[in-house]
């Protein structure tokens, strides 16, 4: 076994960190771009258990897509102001390197095929992108 | 200088990967709760400059509440479909580790000093808040 200097040791380590840390956008002191893709969906039947749980699962299902760096699948949290909106059953939050991934996941087949079984499930969805930086 | 054998070395590499992974909420292989907190300003007037860039430097300040496990401030992207609000001037998002460190947020005298200068800025803020897990 070949011996390793301190200072080896300390070099390797570094890229191993850093190779650990590429596939996370945010794992770097600077800035990164972020494509920010958030949706909120309102159900037609909000009380019914099965279709929760149909939806909750089309969501789950989306996170396959390979152009998703990171993804958040949630629902309204307890905090009530007047500013926040609590009424819709479903957020999806999914971040992407850029507006052409974010196109990329648009027409993905899991995309399709998710819209295509999940959209008689609600009644409303609203959708806000935004581009801008991300930080740590 | 003491020799580091190449077992020892894989085990020091792991530990610092898995230190160098702390601070991030998603390092990790299994799903992890986040406290999503996406804000939308809509600006009394969109079309000044230097309102734009008050706005923009009082959320840059927020950045530095220490409950904050990442942010991200943007502005809407140029995609357009029937069920994209892209109407707003800026978005904020944090995300915090649990409802509790929210409050912590909300009462904590960066925010508090925010509103009071900015708020004169914007003509309609929404909030969203959700909860749920994140995943990479």
């Amino acid at each position: 076994m070949k011996p390793v200097s301190r200072r080896k040791f300390v070099q390797q380590s570094a890229l191993v960190v850093a190779s650990a840390s590429l596939p996370f956008p945010f794992a770097m002191s600077t800035n990164k771009e972020v494509f920010v893709h958030q949706v909120y969906f309102w159900l037609k039947d909000p009380n019914s258990a099965a279709d929760r749980a149909a939806l909750r699962a089309g969501l789950e299902k989306l996170r396959a897509i390979p152009v998703i760096t990171f993804s958040h699948i949630g629902t309204a949290a307890p905090t009530r102001r007047e500013v926040i909106d609590s009424s819709y059953d479903f957020s999806l939050l999914c971040f992407f390197k850029n507006g052409p991934d974010q196109d990329v996941y648009q027409t993905h087949p899991i995309h399709l095929e998710f819209v295509d079984s999940c959209k008689h499930l609600w009644q409303r969805v609203v959708v806000y992108d935004a581009i801008g930086e991300g930080q740590e």
